[in-house]
């Protein structure tokens, strides 16, 4: 859990933002927004999450993978999990 | 704002379930859970998300450019909000 | 087919360069090339084809979906060309 | 290179068939093909790049980070690839 521990604030506070953006959208859709800003706003949601998204690969990859002091089955577990992400949802 | 009242049940209900996902990323985050549950926590949120991007995107389609009886011009603006998406966010 | 034929030649050019991208990723597999440049080479190509389906897609949003005199029978069409595209490849 | 040289032919292989499909979009541009078969083609060159690309990034991660032996500064160097691909690409 080091990175997760070492950039919590970070990461906290990046997806309180991101809560944030979908409670808008949430009443956008309750209100009268029109379509036009709830589109732009769900489109926002999706660049945020893309963005937590690549900074939660990149620090998996540095303390999972790459670190040093890492034992090798430390390092193919952490691989492993990047794997399955890569795999699963980049299209 | 047509398509939206007549979908905003099933849209409410899919920003709802993001809001929660978003929210079980904020507990793991605050919480012990460790890194792999927060990756794939974050991964589910986009796939979510993007899901809900591309239902709009349709809805917006059909309702603001493809339906009869709309005026040149409410067509043109509704190509315009797509085009603006479009070249925005999709990588 | 008018708004290929009227950008065809701009499009020709795009596809003409991804080509030409694709066979310097095809010589640096057969030749002595290391993994880094094959790998930056991969992701431009990817970059290069995602800008020309962009250009595509908004292409034809315009010309099958919203320009003035289609029929509703085209309009519906147009737009059904591109919610198969939108739904079988954004992610 | 090491990873490139045990799956050149797998890679050469994906990467001739991609090269085949660009060629028929390039056919299809020429010809009289209409948009909607242009649209397809060209999707589908989007989805033989996303998982070649995919393909490389697995095995870069693999090779280069996870790998037993490797030397620090060796692991540190195949994770920077992998950030600035994942920086620069992904959305």
């Amino acid at each position: 859990m080091a990175h997760i521990n070492e950039n919590r604030d970070a990461l906290l506070g990046r997806i309180k933002r991101i809560a944030g953006q979908v409670g808008a959208v949430e009443r956008a859709l309750g209100g009268n927004a029109n379509c036009t800003e709830v589109l732009h706003l769900v489109a926002a949601v999706r660049g945020a999450v893309n963005g937590l998204l690549d900074e939660i690969i990149v620090e998996h990859l540095e303390a999972h993978v790459a670190r040093d002091g890492l034992s090798p089955e430390e390092r193919q577990q952490g691989a492993e999990d990047l794997v399955t992400i890569i795999r699963r949802y980049s299209k």
